[in-house]
């Protein structure tokens, strides 16, 4: 799924177990009394409660951002402060408060939920840059006003960002670690309380003391010489140790940090959840720099103080999302070293072989699945009965039967004629359209396995496209392609070569609004940091994983993504040395109907052709293996190669055996 | 010719006066006594001289930058300071001095240079980074010591990362304004005495009343609300005023500073060097907001102190090339604006129709001296007598003998075989090497005209190139063709997608070593701010100028490079507006001999044909009407179009010829 710009759409309704209703009306603040649908949330206890905890700490405002503490991009519903606080249940929102008013920010996909879900209590502001929020403040808060913020809900940029906006405004920022919406949030979700799991042995290559000592050599090797590693992002934790949890949705994350010396490991979790077993794989009974010194979640910014207070000490964070909270405690400055990304994420990035070939295997069982929903569909849809809301359900259902599956990566998008043109949508009941044969369809949905992530995007039309839709999808295409078969130097940027995911579209004055790929790993994020195609992505390297999904999307009326996985490899050049190239994992064919080959050049249909040879002879295998034998004659069906019927370099060549034909012709005549 | 990365190879040695012998052997320090050849330069005296200023100011080491206060690109001889304290003459290097050690760093191109040139009192150090010249002063500079530095040989940037590099090391650097090599250098170089000239109406169309009007606009409608922008690039003021001058070699400019408020105009010039009439196009003796009051040079600073110190003031300066010495008197924080480009910087860099007009006019004009040199080459050198020396002569020769010619742009790159694998090579008595059919040729030149800045490189091959050499050009010509015609929407970065012109040479493993192109523009440097393909540079919009100039080096062997320059400009597409593609206007046809058609895209073979189209278009009647029949022949030889004549889409298309002509022979006979 697209990430860049856009955030995600996860609908949180169900997880913070605030109703939406179907009648989707919205308020009306300036009626009296105001109107407001069944939906809206009343607020006025809870913002009062809020402002009696505001008072006596003498701040002016309270800053309510929408992130948790390891700036996670899903967060768990314990988490969901905005939601609680002013009812709107939106992925993207920031609210502040101050005595008298109470203000929601949030984008333009977002609007016309939050007019159904706050009540009047909340304004609702538009423009959600931080320039604005600041802007707000700056009106709303006296001169001499402090501004209230929980510091484990800021990065350092979004601190440091506040503080530039602010700056000789002569209103400052104050850092409040005990968050003042817990205080008032009584019946705020528990943590979960399930146990944390370990990978099994056959889906690692490097046990988590291995990780240890690679990490630790790299920290030995820095020129700045730290002495500690502070990880602050879920998926540090998670992949350190080879551990997973069920914390966050669609995330197999637990609440976590960890902090790593040369001759210590302190892990900070919610100590009960590790099971006896846990305890003994992690050497969690004994002292040495392989023995994992288990401490309790809610002490590591008193511990990170202790050790920084030592002499000599240097620690080391990556700013990218690393938290206020824990930043503001490395000082004085010598003893703070930072780097965009941690090297855990930057060591994670490069999948060994087993990662590669376990994260390969996965996508060959996420096929089959994507494969029998576009199977059924073909058949179901001209019947009239299914939706896209049912055409999510299946394509779950599919997933969840195939082998490791851990449930989908990402609430489906599934999408149908205009809805399709909102990047990010997935469908609810009051939403989901009919599928007929007379729009087109966009699925981009993905499964978690023990062994990968998943990310695909299909988009199909099953009556007759219009000319402009089948140009739009061939260059979408064509732009897929193009990343795909490029060759590049070791190093190359992703963000230095998206424009060929691009180029086709601009070629016709067409474009899209999102990025063009992401990471994935082995089970963890959808979204995975920090590879892909964006500025502060880090330079591609074999064996990282990336999505390629340019898109088109035409309001109101269509909307086209073509989405697949690639690894990323060596390849030989005549040349030169240390070359890479992208090899597409994700095995599913495009819509052929939607395909116009006059556009595409010879080696686009090569490369069309090679990638569809792959395909059968990976997923024929795998199809005969599930017994699915309808599914694999569709496979063959959509997967037979363009050079022999129809192209330009075919019309060519069959011209060329026509003129032959015709000199045989000749000669046998004269 | 190249910019990015690679420094300019100005041979600066006529400037300073500095002999450079022609026997070329390196000193030898080792030797008792050292061995010194003629070429090197006593430089005991001046450094004695140097320590005994240094000692009064308490200051244990000294940084001597090789840039002047307007932190050029292109200096002029008397800011060589680094020059006449080493004896070192190449364009790039930095030297320190303490009271024992003086070392000097330059990059690899000049390691050689510099051990003719350097007596023993100097040492050479080869990792030019900042952070190698900050460990060398961390280690000869004891701790609590202070290194001076002239604030206006360092831009913001520089000063920084001293700052960053010695953090923590208890070493500091200290600014002071009055350059102590000045008051060493008794021979220094006066300032050219040279009145400054006005641009003739016939190149403007607008008046710098006009520009300062625009620019005060933009100050206006900045939400920070400056109130005074300080101009301190060159060509800053020079295009507000629509002045030149003749400080700099190959730059048509004059020291100067503007501070623009919206109600005054100071301008700081060598007031004796601006005529009676000039003081008139200037409204220098009024007073009012379009009348410029001119200001010695030297009181910038203290004019500016006196203005920063008023209430309510905020000066807007560009951080890319502002110089310390100004940057530091512009306290507190609230009363600085920065952005990375001053507003007559990204307004200069977006050329009116008068200035597009008469940049194309300069160089259809340029291109006529190029084709002379190309075919009197063509004649000359099987011949043996002309080496690259006598070509740079002939070409500028041939430049300055058309219209409204000012010199050359910068030194001619006349590289031959091996020499042309050095980027920015350009032949001395010593180095220049005979011509002969059996090397390529690369010549990268350019010229300064009244209406235009020019700039371009050819390569050639007189005899049988090699496969490999054919290649690799043809690869260089797809990646120049490739961005060329590209169509993107207005306000694309060159940076996202300067990899279309290597993406060719990828393929195979190829790749080159410097950036993509550069700005260029009317009668300015020929490397103009801030547009181009690296990372610093502004997005594209219509308007803009730049070079586009991939190429490919094989070390001790050959040197390829295609460098057109490109005008963007709007284009239709089918469905979308604002969108933009490149128009070349250099006009000079390439050589066919190193032209592999069959690794061309038929797209590729038809952008060559309507280049080769446009070149015959324009330069037909040019050269026509100067006479030159000969070249007009040589011209119309040389473009000659491609696709009658063997590609692949040709191939095709004669096939069909061929089926139509067999199946009316089929018919008859039937």
């Amino acid at each position: 799924m697209p990430s860049c710009g856009w955030l995600l759409a996860l609908s949180l309704a169900a997880l913070t177990g605030i109703a939406v209703g179907a009648e989707g009306t919205e308020r009306n603040c300036s009626l009296s009394p105001p109107y407001l649908p069944s939906t809206a949330v009343n607020t006025t206890l809870r913002l009062q409660e809020l402002r009696e905890r505001m008072r006596p700490l003498n701040i002016s405002a309270y800053i309510i951002p929408g992130t948790d503490a390891h700036l996670s991009e899903y967060i768990a519903p314990r988490d969901n402060r905005v939601a609680f606080m002013t009812g709107f249940t939106g992925s993207a929102g920031t609210a502040v408060v101050t005595q008298t008013k109470a203000t929601l920010w949030t984008d333009s996909r977002y609007w016309v939920q939050a007019e159904r879900q706050m009540d009047c209590n909340w304004e609702l502001e538009k423009d959600v840059s931080i320039s604005s929020v600041a802007e707000w403040l700056i009106t709303e808060v006296p001169p001499g006003g402090e501004i209230g913020f929980d510091p484990f809900l800021f990065s350092l940029q979004t601190q440091e960002n506040y503080n530039i906006n602010l700056d000789s405004s002569n209103r400052s920022l104050k850092s409040i670690p005990a968050n003042l919406v817990d205080q008032v949030w009584t019946e705020r979700p528990p943590i979960p309380p399930d146990h944390l799991t370990r990978l099994p042995d056959r889906v690692i290559q490097r046990t988590w003391q291995m990780k240890v000592d690679h990490i630790r050599n790299q920290m030995r090797d820095n020129p700045y010489e730290p002495t500690a590693l502070l990880l602050s992002a879920l998926d540090e934790t998670a992949w350190l140790f080879n551990l997973r949890g069920n914390d966050i949705p669609y995330n197999p994350f637990f609440y976590s940090y960890t902090l790593l010396t040369m001759d210590d490991i302190w892990l900070f979790v919610h100590t009960d959840r590790v099971t006896d077993e846990l305890k003994e794989y992690l050497n969690a009974s004994c002292v040495g720099s392989l023995c994992v010194q288990l401490k309790s979640y809610d002490t590591v910014r008193d511990h990170l103080q202790k050790y920084v207070a030592q002499p000599g000490v240097k620690v080391w964070i990556g700013t990218e999302y690393t938290n206020y909270a824990l930043y503001e405690l490395i000082t004085p400055e010598e003893k703070l070293m930072t780097s965009s990304y941690s090297p855990v994420l930057t060591t994670k990035a490069v999948k060994d072989e087993t990662e590669q070939r376990i994260l390969r295997d996965a996508h060959v069982r996420d096929a089959v699945a994507v494969i029998q929903l576009l199977m059924w569909l073909e058949k179901a849809v001209p019947e009239g009965k299914e939706t896209e809301l049912t055409a999510a359900e299946y394509v779950n259902n599919c997933r969840s039967k195939q082998k490791d599956s851990r449930g989908p990566s990402f609430e489906t998008i599934s999408a149908s004629g205009p809805n399709a043109a909102l990047a990010h949508y997935s469908p609810t009941e009051e939403s989901s359209r009919r599928l007929t044969v007379d729009e087109m369809y966009l699925v981009d949905s993905g499964g978690q396995y023990l062994d990968g992530t998943t990310d695909i995007t299909r988009t199909v039309h099953w009556g007759t496209p219009t000319d402009m839709q089948r140009e739009a999808f061939t260059r979408v295409l064509m732009g897929n392609i193009e990343i795909s078969r490029t060759i590049f130097p070791s190093g190359t940027r992703g963000a230095n070569m998206e424009m060929l995911g691009r180029r086709a579209l601009w070629q016709v004055g067409l474009n899209y609004g999102h990025g063009t790929g992401h990471g994935v790993g082995n089970y963890f994020g959808v979204h995975e940091w920090p590879v892909g195609f964006q500025t502060n992505n880090i330079p591609f390297r074999s064996g990282m994983f990336t999505s390629i999904e340019p898109g088109y999307y035409k309001d109101n009326d269509f909307g086209i993504r073509i989405e697949d996985i690639a690894v990323i490899v060596p390849v030989q050049t005549k040349y030169g040395h240390n070359y890479l190239t992208f090899d597409t994992v994700s095995l599913v064919p495009y819509d052929r109907k939607l395909i116009d080959t006059s556009l595409l050049s010879s080696e686009q249909l090569k490369w069309l052709d090679n990638y569809y040879a792959t395909i059968r002879r990976l997923m024929g295998p795998e199809l005969d293996r599930q017994g699915l034998h309808e599914e694999k004659a569709w496979m063959l069906k959509h997967t037979e190669p363009f050079l022999e019927s129809g192209s330009s370099a075919s019309v060519c060549s069959s011209s060329m055996t026509l003129i032959a034909l015709a000199i045989a012709l000749l000669q046998n005549i004269i």
